[in-house]
């Protein structure tokens, strides 16, 4: 990755500015920023009284299991497409 | 889900206590809060100067950064096994 450019910009997620640095696409940046954004204004409506440290965690571990869900089905996609190419 | 039963159990993440309610098992949801415990620590190492509501947001960002990527994963893997099965 050393020798790719790398995007440099400037997202605000839940009221505060964040720089962000990668390979990927501004857009695909800000669309993550976004995301995070959207799940904590989400996650606050159902819990008022979190602050916006216990916020961006319960964010950080709902995203997790959504994560490893996926994982479970990227696994037996996989395993499926196996079989088939037998 | 409102007849299914419901685990509670406390995790510790980055040293708070969180209360988790689901219907995942509780090896499920004590697996996703020590992923989470895990990613702050990472970040931490990289940018010790960040306080730990921003770590906890940027561990949120990088998951769901991850998460994009394993469903554009999921799509590929669902569009092959389409071709498959003709």
């Amino acid at each position: 990755m050393a020798d790719q450019e790398k995007n440099r910009i400037s997202v605000e997620i839940y009221g505060h500015s964040y720089k962000m640095v990668g390979t990927e696409s501004t857009g695909h940046m800000r669309l993550v920023a976004s995301i995070v954004d959207d799940k904590m204004r989400e996650i606050r409506v159902h819990n008022p009284s979190l602050d916006s440290s216990k916020l961006a965690v319960l964010t950080a571990v709902n995203t997790v299991h959504e994560l490893l869900k996926l994982k479970e089905q990227v696994e037996e996609l996989e395993e499926e497409l196996k079989k088939l190419k037998g």
